[in-house]
């Protein structure tokens, strides 16, 4: 048995990961943290995690918990995980981080963004981007995985075949994103409460989302040169999933189903990437509860624009659940073991 | 492998079937039928279920069906369920009936209830009441399993230790149920619409829902006495749970610790209920995707009234989640197969 | 016009205040408080509300706002609107109180219930509680009024004709509650938020909710004999509504037509009290964002019980509504001045 | 007393009617029209409006109509409207028609996108495209009005001040807009049921949405050239509202203050355009149940790129709160009459 830890459990990122690794018969928990409910155990924090009745929230403290665990899980508010990650690498132990801390390569342009400096710019270099359909191999060797944000799991799972293959404008490229209230987090805030969020939506941080550096990183990657976005985040009231509906013009006409075929052949051994097929286009509730990224796509022969629509929920395939993932490629475990349930529907 | 059969899979227990048994490693399903969709694979209906891309909606005839599989679930509509599971049985095969036809043994008041004509009422002596903390036994050696309805589940489970105590004055029940919507079923209705049902919370069916002699039956069974009770079906804004509030005279003075210790001693060794410790009572957010029942209970000292309260998934320990359990017990597999699961949350 | 000031503007009752007297061709606000936003302008807060630009949120200081209007509402917590209350009295001013401050004649039981001593137990006396369908002749000489709470003005309505008649056990009465969630006020806290609320659905504060003796102190002066009632609250989530289903054995045997006629007799002058028709029960979208109270009734015949249904807006004829159908009463206005808006639906 | 006459009021643009000139004191509904629930009042349909007891729904027979009223709302099917629009101006009536059917001025591209022949082009060109904002002075003496869609209505004020100027580069503009569940329509479907749009968001119609054509000819008339764009609609987990996100490069930098200043230049005397302080962008809550339209406004300095963001209630602003504004204008009463009310909020 692989024995796991989590940093950060009473979040929602935290509870995600203590429900999905509750079904994986290779991995047991063996401590999670969480400062505010120091003391309780989870069950009596969420009683539907009943069968955590023993399991009992503790203090983060690196001298207490670095020699308990394989692997370590860190769903810690951005700014705190970056010295707790960099003690856990040094003390020899394998770490998947879903926070931002090290997911941008350029600690100036981190710093810059999320107004926190960065003391790690070195474990930033080694630190791997833990999408597994881009970065699987340096995933299997990794000792530090940052592990993606939800909205950019969405943005660069449809764009990067594209944009791969040199098929869209870089300078055209509009990401809208709309996502459930749990990608805000478990928080206090008036604004998130439910009277606030229900019957309404809106678009929030426009412009100056933080999400927007890492996903510019990445395309810039995937297409060699440097690529500036629009990408505008909207409050859906529902609790989970993200649909992102991605625009950019084409360098070349293609048809849909030419899209249809780009996509096909970048995904086709991939788990849990799902291509609609040609007139439908993907729904969060498709997702709902499962590791899965559907993609649809449709050409506008009209404008000579492509027309991507991503799916995901934001707190398994946009967070838990690919952390899972990740850690059952970073361990040589089945790499959909725990993550296969089809979704909760209606 | 055990192989199985779905009669009438485009409904809402129907399609929870095919979820639940796509995580279960000892059953196949050989076939799925539906009127409506016959000719469509299940993936084309359910984009959601993508692996059933090779499964194809067929139209229900028993020649073409009845040798196909080892156990029938009818997910049908109250009335067509009789002949076709009559057939099933003369075939030699076992079924799971989640309609109604089966659960009252008095074919008078299923006929006055229901109004519809019953045409086996052999068959009905025969037939196993499918509720599996209380008849286990018989459902194990079953041809013929009635599934209980929803609301039932949500008021047996809890009163049934009370009144095997007789410490519920018979004459005193009240059953206030409210049900998320799936509980109505797929339907094309303008009162089911998202628009109609959002915002809005209402009773139906007052003094006249169908599930009021089933409830009674049980009840009856229990306390070894006629019993009748008043029983209120409210429609929730959401999609998935039932809770139950149930009220009822104490015929003695007993305290809600007293309580707590009569419903756990009962349900001790059940996989499937949850008692609530003293100062909480379920939500149902604790049971959403998942076969379990929550329990809590309060004594009310200045009424002399106890106050029962349950949750459950209507789809799931309500319909298909506890078929797929009298099935894993009618084949000898693990009782919690596929039904293990926490609850999705948020 | 008239000059009406409101003490707490920035949580949901004082917010309606604002927007219900916006539409009050006869009234004028003259100013607001709040100590978490003063100084902001009503505006800044509640973008919505862009015609209070010029009205500024400021702190609450008796001397500075007794000579300012002649009628203030108090949307203050629980146990803050004794002092104000009497001290506005005191200076001559008529006084509408939303809190529970002044509705409990006896000041032991609101001490018992309310943890907060009672410091103004004369002024309990002379309060008038705001029910208009009861109290009308009262309300128009009051100083200061008791406004009702949202749960009682729903229990009460539609109990009050039959305990009046005599027509119910006094022993055997249930009222079943669900509430939106406005009815917990602007807070925050976790269980508020949004991905908490949706899709759940729980009891609270069972067997010891707040306004039990509210609704047991009016429903005892109707009967004429002290009542004790079992009253269950439950968290819908949708932002505006109250249903109550309310139980109770028959002391003579009557039908659901006669039973509408009590109710019919009772309220035929009642501009905001709707009976339905036989076969019909009330919703919640009937009455969103309205004053109106709408009552539905059956009587089981197998039970002997009578089923009594009501929907209100617990944030209009539950509270601000009702305020200011009382300062209308009081003022000599047309009752129904800006509340006779129809439901928004959907 | 102004006599108006609804043709088609069970639907929800219809009862949107009713409910709105229920609160308008220079207006008496003397008819309304529906096939499927002819025979019944009003109030039986709809038991929120209780106030329309005596009022039929009728069958739409324009020999039994055309004489009783002096302004017709046609709430029809695309389609339907054309011949009793025509008719009813034949029979020197003013018609206000909130269907499709007199938008497009040019007759082929209605029959190519709505796949219905148009037999009334000369009334086409006749009809008066109702956007008070743009066309006030031609809505005064028109016979016929072209209510606009609810989703052009969102998209056009926003854009419209900046290509009179020519601000914007009419290549690149993509509008992303997000509608609740009602502007689907009351309809029978299940893809509308409850349980298929809670908890789901998706896009539909994706390049071929009928509003694109109509959205085309109004930004092409404001900036004197042919405009082609990407419109891509979603279905938002909600009742009412739609927020429309818009793109646009920019021909010449300015900066987030200059292009507020643009907006407030062009709406500074419009009762009905909020127009966004810098930092803020408008949401749904703010409009619901409103004849309001607030936009906001970001320039993102690193793309070059306009963000427009507007918030409507598709079923006031959006369409029958439009419709009554435009009757206002037409027959000289104040045009804010039964529109002033503020959100319902929360």
């Amino acid at each position: 048995m692989l024995k796991a830890f989590i940093c950060g459990g009473s979040g929602y990122t935290g509870s995600e990961l203590l429900r999905i690794l509750a079904g994986h018969d290779e991995v047991e928990i063996v401590g999670v943290t969480s400062e505010k409910s120091a003391g309780l155990s989870v069950s009596e924090l969420f009683p539907a995690f009943f069968i955590y009745k023993n399991l009992k929230f503790e203090n983060l403290h690196i001298e207490k918990i670095k020699d308990r665990a394989d692997v370590y899980f860190l769903a810690l508010p951005h700014g705190k995980s970056q010295e707790v990650g960099a003690l856990l690498v040094e003390a020899n132990k394998r770490v998947i981080d879903l926070s931002a801390d090290f997911r941008i390569k350029d600690s100036k342009v981190y710093e810059q963004w999320y107004k926190t400096s960065h003391s790690y710019s070195e474990l930033l270099k080694e630190a791997v981007y833990g999408l597994p359909e881009i970065y699987r191999d340096k995933i299997k060797k990794a000792r530090l995985i940052a592990n993606p944000g939800c909205y950019p799991t969405s943005a660069i799972l449809p764009l990067y075949p594209f944009l791969k293959k040199e098929l869209i404008n870089l300078d055209t490229i509009v990401v809208d994103s709309k996502s459930g209230t749990s990608g805000a987090g478990r928080k206090t805030e008036v604004t998130l409460s439910y009277c606030e969020v229900n019957e309404d939506f809106r678009a929030y941080n426009v412009a100056k989302h933080r999400h927007t550096p890492e996903i510019e990183q990445e395309l810039s990657f995937a297409s060699g040169k440097d690529i500036t976005i629009d990408f505008t985040t909207h409050l859906l009231p529902l609790n989970r999933g993200i649909l992102s509906t991605i625009y950019g013009k084409l360098n070349k006409n293609i048809t849909t189903k030419e899209a249809i075929e780009v996509l096909e052949e970048a995904y086709q051994n991939e788990p849990f990437i799902k291509i609609m097929p040609e007139g439908q286009v993907p729904a969060i509730k498709y997702v709902k509860g499962t590791n899965y990224c559907y993609i649809g796509v449709v050409v506008n022969q009209r404008t000579g624009r492509i027309i991507l629509i991503s799916a995901i929920d934001n707190l398994v395939k946009g967070a838990s659940g690919q952390a899972v993932q990740n850690m059952n490629i970073m361990f040589g475990i089945d790499e959909t073991k725990a993550l296969k349930n089809l979704a909760l529907s209606p």
